[in-house]
Parts: C-alpha cells; sequence; structure tokens
C-alpha cells in the first residue's frame, strides 16, 4: 500500500507558452514564479516553459511549451524511502515504473520521483521533498486563492479506475456519481483526486479553492466580462457541498474554482453516497445547467 | 416619538387578480389564505381580493383587484394604547390622519388601525395586535421561504425622508448609498425599511428572507425557466451582507428573495456607512450588473 | 461635546507629486485610487493631486502637488445634524469655522465637512459620511495593511493640547509620555489621535496597522534594502504594547507599520499610565534607540 | 467625593539608611530604583534618601535619613484636574492641604500632589500621574514580588477612621475585624487600606503581593535563617483569604508578604462582613499565634 | 530502537574559564551552579570547569578548562535499563561504547552514562537520572530563558546523519531545509535536535528558549550595546514559527536565543516539508540577512 | 504480572493500645470503627485490638495489643481469582507465601488474602474484596481527612526494592530522590507506595490526605499546642507537589497529613525525574528543615 500524502502539481504542454502564461496570472490570478531560462543550469537547448504558484508549493503548475496536452500530474509520497517502496510495490504489480534523474528533479523542484501510466493511460509522478516556500504568494490579481484543491483525471471506467487507486494506493471513494465520477480522498479533504468518466486519459480540470463564497462570484462577473468560456457554474455539488465556478484556458485546459469543500474529519465513519448523474441536482444541488469541463487529454497517450 | 415594533403588510391592487395570485403562489411560493368570497360577510359587493402568508403573520400581502399600483404599506405598533398616541401625535405634526373602520381592521386582521400619507405621497398604515398563525405555512413550492423581510419605498429625497421617518418613528439610518438609498432599521434587522429615491411614491420592493443560500439560486434557475424577468442578481448587498435576488412580478409589482442579512446586535456601537452608488460595489459587492429594481407605483398619488 | 466616530484621512502637500505616488504605493503599498484628473468635473484648472486608499475608506491620505507641508487631518462625526451641532459648538468656543463647499466635499469623497483650527495652528476637518468601498483593497505590495490606525500632531504643549481635545470632544487620555505626548481615544482602540510635543504645528507621523508580526519585520528589510529611512524601530510601545516601525518618505512625511495595538475594552475601568520618556523603556520597551519621528511641518501655519 | 485610583507609595523615614536599604533589598528583595545623589539636581544641600521598586511604579518605598517614623502614604487620583479638585473639597472639608512643589513633584516622580493630615495624625499625600517604567524589575533576590499590595494606618478608633475615609473618598469598607481593624477598597482589591487600632498615628505595615503560595513560605524559612523577626505566620486571614507572613525591619517597620488575596468582582453585591477579634481564627484562620504588628509612628505627629 | 526522552547538556573545552564564565552569566544570563572544586571529591587534580543551569536540570552547560571545543553532547534515555539496552544495542551496531566511571556520572549528576560518537565523529552521551533542582533559577540577567530548548550538531551529509538518528533511535525528521538541515524531534517540540551541514563534527550551536517576544528583542539590543557578535537574527524561521537570535560567544561557541517554537502535538499527522536553501525566506521567513552560525569543532575528531 | 488496584490497610503493634487509639482518634481524628470484643465471635482468647477509619474502607488501620511494630501492609488485587494467580506467581518466583483463613479474613473484612515477606523482610499481605462502609465517616476531630493516601516501607536499597516491585506488580516508579526514596504508583495517584532508604524493614510513615490547605496548617497549630512531635513540616514536596506535615504517634509510629498529591494522568508520558537528596529543596521545595521520619521496625523481621 502506497500512502500518497498529497498532491504536488500538474504538468500540461501548451501550444503557445505566453497566452497560457497569460491567462494563468491575468486571469486565473497565479504568480509566475519562474520562466524557463532559469530552470535549467545545463547547457542543453530545454523547452520553453513556466511555473506557476498558489500556495505553499515552489509550484503547482508547470506549462511547457510544445504540444497541447497534459503530460503528468504529481503526487506526494512521505520520504526517499517511501519512494522507493513504492517503485518497488508498482514494479511488483506489473507497471513500468522510470525514476526520475537529478536534474528533472530538481526542475520539478523535488528531490527525487518516479513516472509511470495508469492503466488507462494518465501519466503519474510520485514525488518526495517537494519544496515548500515561505515568502507570501503574489497574486496577479485578488482572486482569493488559497491552495492548489484538487485535480481530475478522466477513465473509461471509474470503477475500475478507483479499484486500481484503491487497490495499490490509500485512497478512498468519498462518493459516487454513479457510472460518471468517483470522488477519492487521501487526506481529509473530501477530495483531492477525482476520476471522470471519459474517452481516453486526459486531465479533466485542476482546483482551486478559494478563501471566500464572494471570491467565486467576482470571479464569476470577472470572468464573464472579459469573454472567458464559463463552462459550469456558479453552482455547488451536492457530494463536496464546494460552490464551484469552472471555466475554460488556452489549450483546452479547465479551471475550477471552489469554495466550502467539506472535509471529512471521522474517516472511518464516512460512507461513500451514490447519485444518479440524471436526477436532476446531481451534479449542481441548485439545479443549474450542467456539463462535463472540457478535459485536455494525455500527451504521449495511443 | 412613535415606536414601529415591526412590519405589517403590503397592500397592492392588481388590474388581473388571478394572475398575481398564480404568480404569487406557484411562482413566489406563498400560501393563499383566503379568496374574497371569505374576507367579508357583509352583503355589499366587495372588490375580489387574496391573501398571502409567508409567515406567523395572518397574511403579509393582500391583492386586490382593481387599478395596478400599491395601496398601502402596514407597520406595527404596540398596542391599542400606542396606536391612540400615535394618532395624536401625527396629527399635531400636521399630518391627516385617517382611523380605520372595524369591518377594515377586521380585513386587515388586525384589531384597529389607522393611515396616513408620508410627505413624499406613500401611503402608510399604522396598525396593533395583527393576527398570528400557528399552523405551518402550507408554501406552494419548497421556496425556502422564512418570513416577510422588508419593505422599500421610493422617495424623491432620501434624506428628507429619512429626517421624516427618524424624527417621527424608533427609526435608525443602518447604512447609506450616497443619494440613492437609505436602509432603515426599527430593530436588530439591518434594514426592515428602505428609502430608494424615485420620481415619486411607489413600493420599490417586499422582501422574502429565505433560509439558505441554496434557495436563493435554486430560485435564480426556477425563475429563470420558467422566463420570469431577474431584475438584479444574484448577488451580494454590502450594507446588509444579504445575498439577493429581485424579479419582476405582474403589475410591476418586484419582490426580493434574499438570505443572510446583518443583525446589529449593539445598536449603540454601530456607525451608520456611506457607499457611493457610482463606485463599483456598492451596490452588488460581486461586482455583478446593477440596476433599480421596478417600483409600483402609489395608487391615488398625484 | 462633540462625538468623534473615527479618523478619516490625512491631506498632505508634495512638491513633487509622482515621487511622493510612487513611494506611497511601491513602498508603503497603498492603493492608488485616482489621478487628479478624475478627481474634479469642472473646467477649473485644479491642482494634480492623487489619492490613496487602505481599507474600507475611499481613501485616507490625499497627496496635493504644491508646497511640501501637512494640509489638514480629517476625523468623521456620526451624520449631518451631529456636523451642524458640531460647527455651532466650535462657533462659541470662539473658533473660526468654515464649512466647506460641495466640489471640496465631494473632492474628499464625504457628504460635508467644516474646517478650523486647533488652538496650536493645526488644521483639522470634520466630516460626515466619508464613502465606503467594498471591493478588496488592491494594494500594490503585500505589506500587510489592515487600517489606517491612527495620526499624530504636534503642539508645543501637550497637556494644552489634551485640554483642547478633551474639553470639546470624547477624546479621552490613554496614556502620557510625561510632557512629552499624550496619547487619546475615542473609541476602544488605545489611540487614534497622538499629541507630540514639537515647537509647531504639524503631522509627526502617520500610522498604518499590519495584520501580523511577521509583516512588520517583513517591512524592515524590505525597506533597509531599498534605502528607506528607518526613523526608529523595529520597537515595541509599552503604551500600546503595539511593535511599531517609523519610516521618512518624500517631503519629510513620517509613516509608521504597527501590530498589536491594545484595545481598551472596559472604557470606565481605564486608568491613563505616566511614563517618564527619560526612563529607557518608555519609549520602547524593547530598549532601542529612540528619536521623536521626523514633522511635516502645518502648511499655511504662523 | 474624592476617587482615589490607586495606592502610590510610601515614605518613611530611617535612622541608619545603610541598614534600612540592605534590608529592603538583600532581605524584602526589592530593587533600589536609585540612590539620593541622583534624585535632586538643584545645588541645595538634600538629605540622603532611597527609593525601592516593586512593580510598575517608579518606586513605591522611599526611605530617607533622618528620624525614624513614617513621613506620608500615597495614594493616587485620576488626573490634574481630579487633584484641583480634591485639594478644594478637602479644604471646604477643614482640613489643611499644602500643594507640593515642582521639585518635590518631581522627586515623588508624580506630576503633582497635595498633603494633609487625616483627623488622626496620619500624614496622606495625593499625587498624579505617578510614573511607570517598562522595563522587567531586578528583584534583589527571587522573593516572588509581583506588587506593593496595601498599607495599613493605625486609627485609635476605626469607626471614626473609615466615617473619614468613606465620607471624603470612594472608600468602601470589604470586612471589619470588630473594633480592632477595618479593610478598605478602593478597587476591586479586597483592600488596598486598612485601619488598625492604635495608640497614635502610625504606618502599622507595607503589603506586598507575592506570586504564589510557595513563595511565602520559602521566604519564612529565608528570614528565620536569616535571624529577620517574624511578628506573625505564616497564617491565612480569613477575611481576604491571603496568606500571610508579617516581618520586621530595621526601625520598627514591619513589611508583609502575601499571597491570594480576594478580589471583590461584584462590588455591589458585596456586604460587609464582622469578625470578633477574641474569637480564635478571626485574625488567623489556621489558628495560629497573633499579635498587632509593630507600627512605625507617624514622624512629627504631636 | 533506543528512545531518547530528552536533551541533557552539552560539554565544552574553553581556553579562557573565566572569561567563558563571565560570558555565559553576565552576557547569555545563566547561573553558575557550581565551580569546579566543589566537583570531585578525589585527590587527583582535576582540570577546572564550571556548571551552569538554565532550567530544572541541576546544570545544561558544562565548560572545562582546556582546548577549545565540544566535548559531547547530551541526551537522557528513561532509567538504568533503557541505558544497558542502549548500550547493548549500539555495540550491536557496530559502535565503540564506553561505559561512564561512577565519579564521571557523579560529575555530570546523572545515575550512569554511557559514551560513542556518530558515524561523523560527534561525540554523545546517553545518560539516565539526570538530577532535577527544584528552586527557583537564580539569573544572572533577565535575559527570560525559561529552558535549554535543543543543540545543533554538524555532519558533513544531512539525510546519511538522519538514517543514523532515524534508525536507532526515536528520531524523527520535522523538516528539511533541502540538503543543508535536518530538524529532528524526540518529542512534541518541533526539533531538540539538529544536523546541519558541516565539514567536520562539532556543535554549530546551543539554543536556549526565553518566555516572550519581549526578550528576544531586549536581549538584541543588550547584546549590540555590549559588542557580542550578533551572528544571524533577529528573525524567524519558517519551519519551527520561532523567533531566533544566534549570537558568538568565546571559543567560537553559538548560542541561540529562541521564542515560540511549534510543538507537533499530533506526531501521526506531522508531514516533513522541504524547504530550498536557496530560495528567499527559507530560513528567516522576514527575508534578513542570513549565514550559516559559527560552529564549535567536535575536540578529538580526527 | 500481578495488578495491585489500591492500598488496602496497615496492621500494627502497639504496646498501649488505649494510648495508641486516644492518639488516633482524638489527634488525628480517625474514626474508632470497632473494639476488640466485637471482632471475633469465637471463643478463643485474642488480643486486643482496634480497627481505624479514614475513609471508605472499612477500616484501613488495625492496631493490635502487643510488642510494638508494625505487622503488615496490605494491598488489594481486583479479585479471587487475581489472588489466586498472584499467589501462584509469587511462589514460582520463589517467595514463601501463605494464604489466611477465614476468621484471620473477617477480621481483616477481606474475602481472602495472601501474605509473604518482600526481599528485605517487609510483610505485605494481598486481599480480595476488602468491605466499603456507605456511612459518612464519624471523624474524631475535623481534621479534613479524605482518605488513606500512601504508605511508606523501609528498605536497604531502594533501587533493589524497585526491581522487586516493579518486576512482579503494576508498580511504575513516579521520582526518584537519588538512592534515598524511589516514589511508587499504582494508580494516577503520583505514589501510594514509596520506598525509603532505611537500615531494615519497616513502616516509614502512614499518609492520610486533607481536603484543604487550611487543614493543613490547622493542625499544624493543633498538635503543637498538644505537644506532639511534628517530624517534618509544613513543608511541599516537589515531587508530587503535595504540601505534608509528618508527625509522631505512640510507638514510634508516624502519620503524615497531606494535601495536594500530583494526579499522573497521561501515563505513557509521565518521565521519573531524579532529585539529588544533598541539593536543597529535594525534600522539601520551601527549604525548610527535613529529616527522615521515624520508622516503625517489621514486628519478627531478623
Amino acid at each position: 500500500m502506497i500512502e500518497l500524502t498529497d498532491i504536488a502539481y500538474v504538468r500540461s504542454g501548451v501550444a503557445d507558452l505566453d497566452k497560457a502564461v497569460s491567462f494563468a496570472t491575468e486571469i486565473v490570478g497565479l504568480e509566475l514564479v519562474a520562466p524557463a531560462a532559469e530552470l535549467l543550469a545545463s547547457g542543453a537547448p530545454v523547452a520553453r516553459s513556466a511555473q506557476l504558484r498558489a500556495d505553499w508549493r515552489h509550484h503547482c503548475l508547470a506549462l511547457l511549451e510544445g504540444g497541447s496536452g497534459v503530460i503528468a500530474s504529481g503526487f506526494a509520497v512521505a520520504d526517499e524511502d517511501a519512494l522507493t517502496a513504492a517503485e518497488t510495490e508498482l514494479e511488483l504489480a506489473g507497471l513500468t515504473v522510470s525514476r526520475g534523474g537529478a536534474a528533472e528533479a530538481r526542475e520539478r523542484r523535488v528531490r527525487s520521483f518516479i513516472g509511470f501510466s495508469d492503466p488507462f493511460g494518465n501519466r503519474i509522478e510520485l514525488v518526495c521533498q517537494q519544496e515548500m516556500i515561505t515568502r507570501p504568494v503574489a497574486f496577479s490579481r485578488p482572486a482569493g486563492i488559497t491552495e492548489f484543491g484538487h485535480l481530475c483525471l478522466d477513465a473509461p471506467d471509474v470503477h475500475e479506475a478507483y479499484r486500481f487507486w484503491s487497490s495499490r494506493f490509500n485512497a478512498r471513494a468519498s462518493d459516487w456519481i454513479g457510472d460518471a465520477a468517483c470522488l477519492i480522498r487521501i487526506d481529509p479533504v473530501h477530495h483531492k483526486l477525482a476520476v471522470f468518466r471519459g474517452d481516453g486519459p486526459g486531465l479533466c480540470h485542476m482546483n482551486f479553492q478559494v478563501a471566500t463564497i464572494d471570491d467565486v462570484f467576482r470571479s464569476w462577473h470577472f470572468l464573464t466580462e472579459r469573454g472567458v468560456e464559463i463552462e459550469m457554474g456558479p453552482g455547488r455539488h451536492p457530494q463536496s457541498t464546494a460552490i464551484f465556478l469552472y471555466f475554460l484556458g488556452p489549450g483546452g485546459f479547465t479551471y475550477e474554482y471552489s469554495y466550502g469543500v467539506r472535509r471529512i474529519e471521522d474517516d472511518a465513519a464516512w460512507r461513500p453516497r451514490t447519485f444518479d448523474p440524471d436526477e436532476p441536482g446531481s451534479i449542481d444541488m441548485w439545479l443549474g445547467p450542467t456539463r462535463k469541463p472540457t478535459t485536455q487529454p494525455q500527451l504521449g497517450a495511443a
């Protein structure tokens, strides 16, 4: 059993890096930590990239110029020993695991990491000792972001996906939306990982928590006035009780703001609940119109 | 000084009573207490009317068939003696005060009442001993209404209007929106009376409190789906911190749902604040589009 | 007795407006609300000016291009009636009081105001209905400012100064530093007004509260690295228990950051205390070096 | 009615200043603030003296070389105005009041003071703005002293004495020990002033509060081992519930340590109680041997 | 697994004992418990030494005249049986362990002890039944010290060092500063042991907790005025949230005062975090200048 | 491992029973439960004896006429099965265990008991089902006794003694006074058993808890006035924080009153501490004179 201690980052490829960075800072509000030139000290030519920060993590979003599509989703384990044990356990389970090189680890601002693909083609990285930064985040606009909240992957069968995550990792289903979604926790937060039913592997959306309900609604008007496509919301998920707003960034990358996610303090007592996606209110308890957010496909997937 | 103990009701004239009652029940969600026939036992022909209930009050909205326009706004005083004292005080102040007859009082479900016009032409009634009903309200739809929250009148000069209310009644300004509005409290609720700047006398809107934020947003979708005109919102007033939704009923009658109105528990410590109506966020702190709700003009005003 | 409900603003003349605005925003961290052109709509030529915001107030610092020196310090009273009563009371006391015009009031973002000089030549303005802004302050740097904390005036005799303030206003001495200073409260905050002994009238300093002790110390290094002159601190005042940092801006204008000011919740039980300015620790209980901050002289004083 | 806000100091004459200072520091544990030479800057010859500190007060005990005997007991009033009012009130009551000179006030570390004799010959001084020192007290030994607790005067008739204090000052009897003692409060502390029956005027004892019960008992052994005369205790007063220890210093000056004095938080509800001094336990509820502590006579009394 | 119950002491060699003792008492503020002559009753000539006390421990710092350098760092285990078990476990692990003689144990004021070198050459002693003293500490100056807080050793590879401590002892990493430092807890205090990267074995610093933030800053001025070299601070560590001040004593011995160290009450829930030493704020979250404190080398190390 | 659930009683031989009973009742304050004649119904001649009660126990002290010396100390185990298991375990450990007869058990007011000598010659009895009495204790004087607190045995080597108790019983060292004493708990009370270093086996003292600190001091004067020999105190033990008073009864039997014994609520977190008996304050933290109380030797010991 591999114990995931947290989510770490998303790495995404973008065709137009400048446009994607502008969106991530001026619209989403993230801090641009470092442009490409600072990342690698080696003489080798490197793809242009950018790292973006939302909370204590050095960065939680890395954008790399190239083909558009998600590259990898990162999760943390406790330390070097835990990482080595995970590597062994995954290999014993028949997965192909690659260990990251020193320069790659340095680029990710972690001590070490390994990479593998889940059975559906989603590329996952496990890391240890992701760097913490203590100076206040210099948000590009006052969106009220407090932290990288969760990430959502696609898989053709959410039950199979849950079987993979729950059998190999400390991942517990918090709630089910029929065959459409499984919401998964690895700590008291209702879900830090979600799996939505989709045709192929990809990143459905990346979530950022905001500090107040006002932040959700102020951003709603802010985004609307600037012509950003609102994909869903403002609405409220009955599972996590979070008030949400999904919107679409460059390269088909969906961002979500949400406020008020449920914490499951008594882990042992929680019983996962099941909602029928066809029943009104199962996605948005305010009964607004709903649709599945745009998924950014996995790069390199067949 | 006349002490108002609460707000009592709104009486409004409607051209199409059936349509107005349908809206008040099926859309707003109120309970229809009694159709016209039950109201008067005398043989005299009476205008058709309907009474609608939202809380402990026998009714807080009376719709009377005839010309469209507000007829009167009712406020409560403590008892018969207080009513008599108020009558004297208002007459001494030079206002023309009429005492209601027994049948009229019975129709309003109060023990006694007096009527007068404020300096701007708004028709006011002071009542004592409004009837309370203890059986649960049989709401026509689950809109989450908890009570008749406040009423809002128009006047050409809100400062003059406040001078009238504060010099004759236990009315205190809770906040100012420049020259556009004065929000007035008569108990710990941030405002049970508001005065908005308008060309002539009239009822700007009638407010109903709802139990949860979810009620506001469910109604938003409910109203939108049924083609009801949303006048403003969902938004949040920075003065009362209430989350609001204004929508237009038949005969130009504006209803408001709101949730989370501020209570001013330490009356002595409260300092009224002033907001510039031209500053973004002064009406809706979420920075959404704003406009003055439709006012139903005072019937019989010059 | 005139009841001051709060402090409102400082108006200060600066020789180099652009430099002063740069300092107030990039160094102090305030939000620039409006440059001069937006302030007056009349065709008359106006001095260039800028308004700066730190909290809910539309602005608390107005910089006006021209001679360097403080122009006026503003205090709030409850409403128009209170302002009129104050005007009468001050005139009866023999002071020359001028009422501000409508354009001047609009420029100050208040409904009305009066002006007068205290017996020592400090120019004071009393205002009513200063505008509140609800959108979050867009601080120019994350200095942690939470609000305009207090202002400090100079007078040749602090005992005489206190006699003026305490006999005309709801001003109570919170503590004395011998003949060197009187710290005065008008609400539960230990002092919103201070009077320091100085040769002539002037503004000794303008204080901004910050959210955490970390903000004081981060700013200490931030200012030092940028060559800003630290006048005193970091230190801790034994009277208010606030941790302070005084630094000098353009035009001899002293700013103070402080954290943790004492609140006097039980007003009746508080006994003013006296500290000998010559005793070590009476200004800085950490026993660091102390000196009187630079005072910006009153413009137009004899 | 003169409102005493606190006790301020005791001034006592001693034949052998060095011996008295040694006792006050090495045995009692007080901090020596300043020897004589620092006190007055004038060229006039001054008596040698010493000031001793126990808490926030600049000093609470002044020892002056000369004849042995108490010189004066100091009490505080709120401010200069209160002092002037007290002066008038006492003179109207027929007492001879003298106002202290500037050098005398400076020596006492107060802003101003007046002096008078109570009807029994005890010399009293009323002061305003006694100086506060913020640096930690440098106690000469860890006796655990937290503050100057109270002072006790002698009078031939305690009922007459109470009549004087209660008719002129905000002094309330907390408890009576028959005709032997009246315990008087001027704030929530059970007594800050006590009057004991004695042949003539004088200071019965000066009390210091200590932080823990352990401090009382450690001092008991400390004093005993050094041959200091224990006058009474360790014991416990049933009136204040304080655990006490009385001991005799040079010149017949009695010091008291005590711990755990009662606070009377609900002033209006307190009813003074009466204890018969001849009943066992009325002085020491532990039933140990009791005797009246040595009184230092008033200097200059007839 | 050897369970360390606490830290016990530091033993350090000094070339000039009198100077080192003067610094430890007059500057640092410790109590001198016993000069050398009292320590050993045997007739054998002994090196001059001194023991210093900061808390309940008989002493936590022993200074021994001779070559300058740290001699040993002491940790406590529960009792005699635990000590014997530790001895066996360490020997089985291949370390050379020596058991202290009775006179040596008596000198250290412990019942028994063993000594060994860690893999990097730091000399460690494990002790049982260190003596507790109950009389209040007689601090030489009021520095506010409350206890011996932690000790910090150097090692060339902090990851290797952590592997040693965590595999043999109940030592858990609380936080990492990249490859520069590992902060280790053995009880709820964030760290009682730290390992910093250094060229060879040695004591990087010895920490003393103080009671208030005021103590840190008062000492800052106290030390500066006396010409003591401040090595780092005042600043704040983001890992422990402690406000720190490092300063250099005789013989290259670094002392640290700190206030407000984090306690990790929920041991199981804590996740060690990683900070990049090259990121601003990773050592001092106030962003002040930082440098590694001077290390006193291990005596006798190769 | 034998689990002791409580202490049960002391049985002591006295040369002059009447004198001892008078002391136990009139001086100590215990209730005389039953004189000898009531104890045995058999016709056999019995030694005169008396049983004394302090709490819920039928009696906790049995005095038997005959030679002066302690006869046995009783401890409770849970039930008959536990007693049988203990008997087996002690015999397997090589001790000679005798089972008490029915009449003997009846006399002790227990269901069953066994007896044995510890390795130092102290006679111990283990009992089950000691009788509880519910009627209030009829104390002979109001000494404030609340319960039989602990008992203290002598042994030549307290470390050896602890090894015996901790290896056979649920006995944990709470604190050590060097080689002079080991304080042992069997439940949350800091110690219910103490072992003091003495030449031979015996009962050092029997402790009774009192309700308030006042009880300790009232008894101090009560005993002193009646000429009872105070052996130690009033003082305070730093280990248990109990305020104590030791005094000598007939036949060399030492009684102790104490108030405020520490409870160790978090058993796992407690670390035994070691105090040097030669350090001032290690026995009495008030630093009063100390001496070992008189031990009543074990009757029948070699």
